[in-house]
């Protein structure tokens, strides 16, 4: 495994970095100065520009999309869906994902040094909304000299970033895939987040968000947080499936605090793997913009006002067994595109996977996603893979 | 706010103590000495002893079912239930609870002194089950002088032990009335208290169980594990009538980390007022009962093995809304049940208060509670209120 120890100021990606003349004028009003966007490509742009793809990550995802991560060593989290020949066909398409503002892999965020002080932001960072990390992203995007990008699309929050792109940025967008996503954060949802937050703010080496500056590290509250979010991301039929009340190593109980159970060992796991990769702040950040997300309120209340006269062509998918963005929520953004009068398809995948089913094998959603991108390319005069 | 200082040690209710002789020989093979068990009555107990109904609290509840709590000084957590006329009526039935095993307000646990030591148990004190919860209750049940008892009730954890009575001692059990549980705890729900464990044991003010004896208070862990538990016991449905995303005595965000939404707002004092009254170490003993509750797995894999010849008359309630003990876990018992030739009925009611509508003000629930109380009154000849 190569460790790096600092991606969030010296990210082994590409990175673009404005000068000190340009600022992100954010949602709340708060500017950044001399912002760093780091970002990973796949593909080659196409000659009049026309066959970039936008993947938007996901709260806990990164740019490192499909190549192996530098800090764990493992394959990027959507491998399976991107290169060549595969359902985002890195052969015919130019792939752009960018750690989104706020995050800890290079883009500006808690973890990156705060030009004023030349210390980390820590909580001094501003609270940035999902609108921030889509126009960060379009700087970007600009800087890449493309003009409307043939497809964005993300899950969970980057389904969110997805949607905010069509709103924002209509005429940059060719067409949308918001997956597994909601133009709002629910009432439950935010509940769990608050958890989350809690549990790192709860953990005193969080130093009230001064760790980086102090040498501590807020691990057992962000493993916290970390593990009930992650029973979110599951569904209790895969739970069932997976673990049931089988035993960890053992025949019978040790009537101890042990891990006894498999289901235990596992999402004890998940937590401390987790914190490895992770920073603290930057989960507060970006469950925090996820909160805030109500593209509605946005619009005056509207969800159509949102997507008003749009011309972008949506694919829309869910899970049933996501309980977390549960497929009501993906009906309502295709109940208001279709009141837009937005060309839009909905798909409803049948998966026990919970709201993961949109980062796993799943035939499907590569099904879904290659027959509504190459549709896409085709009307746009994209050529073929090798031509 | 009556606030006594220690309830684990000199509760403000009946208690039972056991001579040094005598000893509950616990699931895990060790043995209480000097065993305590607190408890409350309500009603009087009729002449031929036919009229006893034993109330099984919940993880958080206790045995102050029907008086103001000694703590809190709020009303008991399920007057509406228990009460002259109610349907758990105190005019016809004489009405038991009893603080569990493991629990903190007044029967034997890990924050009462360990007679070897003379100092709180914590984490010396021995896991304990469903079923020496019940094996402690009998002991209580007997020194009342009590037979067979005309009901067991309870909800959640509550109903756990109803079922363990009735597959323990089916002869002591006249009537059983399981609500919102299940015969064993799924991967999902040991997962969440998991989350809850780790919470606590991630507070450094644990001082691995001994805070008692240090003069520390776990308060940040077991908040945390408070409001993750706390999602778990409503439904996405009630969380979005209560709550949606209305900001909490403000009018926009604030675009900071403050409990700007009531769902937050409302988790956070959920958090602190749990811990007023409750004991960490408490907490993840009980937690691990449930989790160790397997019914079927006691009884050679077959859960109808476990009501074998059973002459007790059944009643099972669950909630559509419930999703930690979904309906399809009543109905697994009720399956059994028919299985083993057992007298069973089973009401679903519809309800969008999740998992703690047992707790709530559900007609339903109270008519049928009512009505299968009084036939099994009625079938035993316990005479009527006031006669």
């Amino acid at each position: 495994m190569n460790v790096r120890v600092n991606e969030a100021e010296d990210p082994n990606s590409l990175t673009l970095r404005l000068g000190s003349g340009e600022t992100l004028a954010l949602e709340s009003g708060a500017r950044l100065d001399r912002l760093q966007i780091a970002y990973q490509t796949y593909g080659a742009l196409n000659a009049d520009r026309s066959n970039a793809i936008l993947v938007c990550h996901a709260l806990t995802g990164d740019q490192h999309v499909a190549n192996d991560h530098p800090v764990t060593g493992k394959a990027g989290w959507w491998v399976s869906m991107i290169g060549p020949g595969k359902p985002i066909d890195t052969d015919r398409f130019f792939v752009i994902c960018s750690n989104v503002v706020g995050g800890c892999m290079g883009s500006t965020g808690p973890a990156s040094g705060n030009p004023e002080t030349g210390e980390p932001y820590g909580t001094d960072f501003p609270v940035v909304t999902i609108s921030d990390m889509v126009r960060a992203q379009k700087l970007l995007v600009d800087h890449l000299g493309i003009g409307t990008l043939l497809a964005v699309i993300g899950g969970s929050m980057g389904g969110m970033q997805v949607l905010a792109w069509a709103s924002l940025f209509p005429e940059r967008v060719f067409a949308a895939m918001p997956i597994a996503t909601a133009a709002k954060h629910s009432a439950q949802n935010i509940a769990f987040h608050e958890v989350g937050r809690q549990a790192v703010m709860a953990d005193p080496d969080w130093r009230r968000g001064r760790y980086r500056v102090e040498g501590a590290r807020p691990v057992k509250g962000l493993s916290v947080a970390r593990m009930a979010a992650h029973i979110t991301y599951l569904s209790e039929p895969a739970l069932q499936r997976k673990f049931g009340r089988k035993f960890q190593d053992r025949d019978a109980p040790t009537f101890s605090f042990d891990a006894d159970f498999q289901v235990e060992s596992y999402l004890r796991h998940q937590g401390i793997t987790f914190v490895e990769r992770f920073d603290a702040n930057s989960y507060l950040y970006l469950t925090r913009a996820m909160d805030y997300f109500d593209l509605a309120a946005d619009n005056g209340g509207s969800l159509a006002a949102a997507f008003a006269r749009t011309k972008t062509r949506f694919c829309l998918v869910s899970f049933t067994s996501d309980w977390l963005f549960p497929t009501a929520d993906s009906r309502q953004v295709v109940h208001a595109l279709n009141a837009a009068g937005a060309s839009v398809s909905f798909v409803e995948i049948e998966s026990d996977k919970g709201h993961d089913a949109f980062l796993l094998e799943e035939p499907n959603l590569f099904a879904t996603t290659r027959g509504f991108l190459d549709a896409a390319a085709n009307a746009r005069g994209v050529g073929k893979a090798g031509t």
